[in-house]
């Protein structure tokens, strides 16, 4: 994406699109590649969807209420910034999944430096506590920004570290939404010094599916990932999942097999994680990637999403939609297996996908797959 | 080597070989097999050293003394083994500088089964302790011999958790010499229901530089080691050295990095070693390796040290050994480099080296080198 600037209607428009039904990340950069602008993408909503097989008229995000997130935005000395403005961190552009918009509050300088995820388990122990504090620190003081999501145990302990340095705490809520309440005091420094950054427009309470979305992004932001501590199944292990996916390092700490908070981190460095005892074994990862990102020379960090073929302007046929319906299941499928098992020319089954995905009958998956849509 | 038998006075002869000034295993290997038996090697030993520089006659180990070891070996029950005999560990045949001969004293059926060694810090945890008890314990039940060296902390945990089953001791004294005290009863077990063995005769008490010899033992007979805690610089560590030398695999436990317990081996997982949190971790890459040793396709654990080159029977003259030794420095020197650089021809550069190392001039080092030896 080159540099954007959107004028305030433009913004308005681009968060109705974001929050309307059954509008995704991908969707939506498909929308605004097709219609040019989110303007005209939103008045092509009804009928897409409508040819999608959707029975009802698609619930379109109204003027009044986007106008309304963006003014308590504004009361809360927030904003949103659009995908390939200047203000959206620069590493998270190119993930696959890319949030249209942000809703950033604090002090923007902090995404001018590198980014670092430190992440890890609520109930750390105490060396776990103090080993993120002391990697966090030093990270700061050699330029990073520390990414994490602002949870009990190694989140918080990284953000105290950090927040005089630079640190941004990702949300799964809104950026007015305090949780956990012991976090108050740090939440407010982060909001001032810091910056908070979420999805999601203020005011949104923070649902389980988006605990493990929010993830992708404090990854997405950043060169790598620390866990530190994190038992088998837990959040910081999806985080690893989503920084591995974005072609992210991975660092982790290791612990004693006796201890199930080690579980996780001792797992992902026999997956291939590197081992990591401090920021210098972090630093001697990165330091080269970062060089190879000034020289504009790390294509793993940049590599666009798979290219989407250009929807067509010609209109899919009930055949068509048939055949490819008989073609997607419950489990993910492929797009490009989709259209050479459908015989139909790509351009189809995007239009037809993007049609279907706004009917709420299929969903988008990582790895450019779809399936049918879980029905609620 | 083939399968050899020695009788009582070749059994004798080779003792006193190995035990003679200035031989060490390298130059055993090579006195058999110029002179074909022990008997005569002994007898060439004077004019070989004398050529080599020594100025005194080199001290050869005595028929009496020889038999005066064989004798109190077998008051303890105990014997020599050979090189090359049935009842020798088949994989410690084939490291680099195999001792010629080893004493051992128990229940020598453990050594049927494939070995695979835990070794680790004297100072263990109590955490330490009991992953290294519940490994030796599991790989046992799975058939394989724990060999590891009776010391303090993890090594006695090992032990203790496989003596009923298969264990082996390695000592770096003799195997009579029971070291730390508190571990009497379970040395006396391991003579009985497991184990002990040693490269050195009964009554040997051990010295500084046995123990990193004796470390070459217990990963030499072992498709493996486990590494359970250990500190920056230690013994352990030494053991890993050499399993990897020897083409081994190494295996480690994690551990916090702010335990310093656990420095060697966060590092060595670093530097390559196998994450592991149990048996099972080791028997999923051992495993693999047993079938192909099984199948005879395991050449790594079975490769025959660095093609030595016969010893040619021209003697050298007096300039080509001047002429060597000035290429021999107190830091190592590759045989292959010293024979290349001498202009020497092989053999001539092979039986120069022979007569130095049997005068104390030089000694052989890891690794198919040499240096000008340390005088005491």
């Amino acid at each position: 994406m080159g540099a954007r600037q959107l004028t305030d209607d433009e913004r308005r428009d681009w968060l109705r699109l974001m929050m309307s039904e059954n509008v995704g990340p991908a969707t939506f950069r498909m929308l605004i590649e097709r219609y040019g602008n989110a303007g005209d993408a939103l008045n092509a909503l009804p009928e897409l969807s409508a040819r999608g097989g959707l029975k009802r008229r698609i619930r379109i995000c109204g003027q009044d209420r986007a106008e309304a997130h963006l003014a308590r935005a504004a009361a809360l000395s927030a904003r949103f910034v659009a995908l390939g403005e200047a203000d959206y961190p620069s590493l998270l552009e190119h993930i696959d999944d890319a949030p249209p918009m942000i809703c950033i509050k604090g002090d923007e300088t902090v995404l001018s430096r590198p980014c670092f995820a430190i992440v890890g388990a609520r109930n750390a122990s105490a060396l776990g506590r103090k080993l993120a504090r002391s990697v966090a620190r030093d990270l700061g003081r050699a330029g990073f920004t520390i990414v994490s999501g602002l949870a009990r145990g190694v989140d918080t302990a990284a953000h105290e570290a950090s927040v005089d340095v630079a640190t941004a705490a990702v949300l799964a809520g809104g950026i007015d939404n305090i949780y956990p309440p012991e976090n108050d005091e740090l939440h407010r420094a982060i909001g001032e010094r810091g910056l908070l950054v979420s999805e999601h427009p203020p005011g949104t309470r923070p649902q389980a599916q988006n605990f493990s979305r929010r993830n992708r992004v404090i990854s997405g932001m950043s060169y790598g990932a620390l866990i530190v501590e994190a038992a088998k199944r837990s959040g910081s292990l999806i985080t690893a999942r989503m920084a591995l996916e974005q072609n992210r390092e991975v660092f982790a700490v290791p612990g004693s097999p006796l201890d199930p908070r080690a579980e996780g981190t001792n797992r992902l460095i026999r997956d291939g994680a590197i081992l990591a005892r401090s920021a210098d074994d972090i630093l001697e990862v990165i330091a080269p990637i970062l060089d190879q990102t000034a020289a504009g020379t790390a294509p793993h960090l940049y590599e666009p999403p798979p290219a989407e073929t250009p929807a067509s302007n010609i209109e899919p046929t009930q055949d068509a939609r048939a055949h490819l319906m008989e073609l997607v299941g419950s489990s993910p499928s492929n797009i490009d297996d989709l259209i050479r098992e459908s015989g139909l020319d790509a351009g189809t089954v995007v239009n037809l996908l993007l049609e279907l995905e706004l009917a709420g009958t299929i969903e988008r998956l990582p790895g450019h797959k779809v399936a049918l849509a879980v029905s609620d």
